[in-house]
């Protein structure tokens, strides 16, 4: 029997079976609402949904029109996976980290008609038009039909887009990523089996739900029957706070998220809460090892790394520390562990070998996009062989481990020795005056690149450049040491965290060609 | 991006990620074989695999043949899994309890040109033909191409057959049950996903594989590389023992198995292996409230219930512990344990409200079969109006949860009461002399039906049948009692142990049109 894969396969799990559980607790909106904050139960998150499909409906708002929500995480967007997307309308999150016009380009782009605003946004954001635009919490008339709504049926078809989500940052022009409902199904089911997630868990959501759909974790909680606890603003301390008043045992989580959770636990008092019981979930490129000793140390912390993108729904790889490395020294073990991880179940990698792209990871899998947003060369490109180009340099061990070197990224070469930026970060990190470090390649008359190191330093601390360079050249061979360091306030990062070494290479780049020499 | 579901995306992680791992502990085969028993890695696993495809090119057995493999559990049979139906060929596992003529009835059939047989059933099945009929140990070379031969690759489908698992027991006619690849997977990942399955889990195959390809398991087990103990020979003893020498987590049993274990436990000298460790599934008929409870307090495993047929792969519903049930006592949680479950994510239930077949558990899922193999009318009945008719009747609880209350099967109206048979076997079990027994209704001219109890006594225990009725009468309302006991040395069960009630009451209905008066 074939029955196609849903979104809505989530949520009527969870009303039906875990209908009296919280499913999600939210902050109370500003300005207050009757359907605002506190928290809802999967019965009534249900219900909402429905509401929000039959409004949908009212409005003329048709199967494969798209929404966009722009917003922080909150209950409402959580919601409005499964009343938009779930009712066979194309949910749009936007990152509400974005300029008006971003914002704007968006919504033109991906044709949505309706606009839904977080209300801390509506000022920002008062300029952007779309044929129905709802402040959430101004009047909720506008986003939900009344109480006992019936929505029309949809007939429910895996291959249908199921959300549009636009990649952010590095790129002039962001494209859209259509993830359908397959994609969402397998990579919420693989994602919760490598992870071993259980409806015992406690979820707490700091990555952002517009971020590849929160990885897919909204729909894998919500099919477990899981507690979902949003925080909208990312501070260390508050997240120790709910790990320990709501029970959280799992998070996925941006490196800078580790980095602050780890700050805050310094000046914690008394026991660090969810020792030997969290799970923290990483992605984007990975921390340094030391981060990564810290997290399972100093926390008591299971660390868990992951690889993928936006258009692979995301997960590609897992790792997750395996009892042939229990033996091993933390510091060992986190050394093994910030690789991107081993294929997830169903995830085929290859690495390219063909003369022009040398040394790129690609992906065959359930996962991967059905296409850019009306971008048809950019999704040939992307997919050309049948394989998804992740733009990313790996290489893959005898142990099935992919690691990711970045060739196009962040070896610099550097007379004609490869030298990865993220070893080089490694070791500036490990330096007990540098808070974050961005290492890049410059170009350089003698040996093409060379390589320039973009510091900052921990709050009342001092070094010299001198002192760093030899800092590198005791702990590694000479050619990986930088022959320039430049201390910043700040590194630019995307709105998900990750360096944006593509803004950080530029100001050196002006006026060649390309960003490798 | 479209890739098909197949079954050799769990082989594939297996050999690409724990290729060193061992993925697999037989008994040395009788006749030594060099192939024979032992360990075997997964990369062995994935070679061997490889091999017996090369093998059926050899032999022109072209994608889509059948091919019948009778034998116990072994290293050999999770192999056709992934070289058989992982190459696009249709793996037949046969139940190894029947009789030749059997065994005959399900070659010709299922029209298998190859049929492999464990060299213990060698004799027995001497005599039933087919075009290539291989003894496993005897001559390999018949079984596996030579090392390094590499089959004809297979174009995936995931809508293709891989299995075919012919229905064992209580009709006269053995159905052919089509499961397809995305049958396969889907059941395989969301079963590890509910029993938290991971790379850490020791798996010990009691279930046979032949019942419902072991339910999954050696799907969901391979895929996470997970050590795989295969024991031929169900001894309760034996199981123990393979629990504390190879450290299993993890198994699926019938509800006999728990018995022998749990009776085994008691003559156990020293800690009982496994506790607060070890999950155990059962399926069929759920075991008496008593069962459960000495499971979770005698041996301190984790007790989970699931529900589902071999037309369902199997998995429809499942019930693990929940928080909620945490402070009840063993008893009053063992009584919520012995329900059918919740549906598995993906699976939909309801039930049949139509006059005909009130009652009826109807599923609706990517686990439901494909159909009966060249049984169109049988696949069109089973299949009628869009849902899978299980045939069993049941209730689905406000909290979701399925009970199966076998109004087919199991209730008995007598006098225009209904009775469910196991709420009976229930309070008979927890007689302290009563090792096994089956209720069920036989004609009276008064009642209908009237409620007979067979019972097989615990050994040197004896009790009288009057005793037995006033315990029932004691326990339960005076019309939910036997009204005569027969006692009986052995009771016809399944292959798989489930209590085959057809057969025990027919005599009592000879002449009569119908089971249910």
């Amino acid at each position: 029997m074939f029955v196609p894969f849903s979104v809505t396969d989530f949520l009527d799990r969870a009303v039906g079976v875990y209908g009296d559980r919280v499913g999600v607790v939210d902050e109370p909106l500003q300005p207050a609402s009757p359907l605002g904050g506190g928290e809802l139960t999967y019965a009534e998150i249900g219900r909402l949904a429905a509401r929000q499909a039959a409004r949908l409906d009212e409005l003329g708002i048709g199967f494969g029109d798209r929404v966009a929500f722009v917003s922080h995480n909150s209950a409402r967007l959580l919601t409005a996976f499964f009343g938009v997307a779930g009712h066979g309308r194309v949910l749009v999150p936007v990152n509400f980290r974005l300029r008006p016009d971003e914002v704007e380009y968006i919504v033109q782009h991906s044709g949505a008609r309706m606009l839904v605003i977080d209300p801390e946004l509506a000022d920002e954001l008062a300029e952007v038009k779309a044929e129905f635009k709802v402040i959430i919490g101004e009047d909720d008339a506008e986003l939900y039909a009344p109480e006992g709504a019936v929505p029309v049926p949809w007939e429910h078809d895996e291959s249908a887009t199921a959300c549009i989500n636009y990649t952010s940052g590095t790129t002039a022009r962001p494209k859209g990523v259509q993830i359908t409902h397959r994609n969402i199904w397998t990579n919420a089911v693989t994602f919760a089996m490598h992870t071993t997630l259980s409806d015992r868990d406690v979820y707490l959501h700091t990555l952002p739900m517009f971020h590849a759909n929160g990885w897919g974790m909204p729909f894998a909680t919500t099919g477990l029957g899981i507690k979902q606890v949003v925080i909208r603003k990312i501070d260390g301390a508050e997240i120790l706070r709910r790990v320990r008043d709501h029970g959280v045992t799992i998070m996925c989580a941006a490196p800078a998220v580790a980095a602050s959770i780890l700050e805050a636990a310094r000046d914690w008092e008394g026991e660090i809460p969810g020792r030997d019981k969290v799970r923290i979930i990483m992605a984007g490129a990975p921390p340094p090892t030391k981060t990564v000793a810290r997290v399972e140390e100093e926390l008591g912390w299971e660390f868990i790394q992951i690889y993928g993108l936006t258009e692979t729904s995301p997960l590609l790889t897992i790792n997750r520390g395996r009892q042939e490395w229990d033996h091993l020294s933390a510091l060992d073990r986190a050394a093994l562990l910030t690789r991107a991880g081993a294929p997830a179940l169903g995830v085929t990698l290859r690495i390219d070998d063909s003369e022009d792209n040398a040394g790129e990871v690609l992906a065959r899998s359930n996962v991967v996009l059905e296409g850019y947003w009306e971008q048809p060369e950019e999704t040939a490109r992307a997919l050309d062989g049948g394989w998804f180009h992740t733009g990313d340099g790996g290489v893959i061990g005898d142990d099935g481990y992919l690691t990711i070197s970045d060739r196009k990224k962040d070896v610099i070469i550097t007379g004609g020795e490869n030298v990865s930026s993220i070893e080089v970060e490694d070791v500036l990190f490990s330096h007990p005056a540098v808070a974050e470090v961005a290492v890049i390649g410059v170009p350089s008359e003698k040996w093409g690149e060379t390589i320039k190191a973009l510091v900052v330093l921990a709050e009342g601390a001092e070094v010299t450049e001198a002192e760093l360079i030899a800092w590198c050249k005791q702990k590694a061979a000479g050619y990986k040491a930088p022959t320039s360091v430049e201390f910043r306030t700040e590194l630019a990062r995307t709105a998900t965290g990750k360096l944006q070494k593509f803004k950080l290479r530029a100001p050196y780049w002006e006026g060649f060609d390309r960003q490798v020499n």
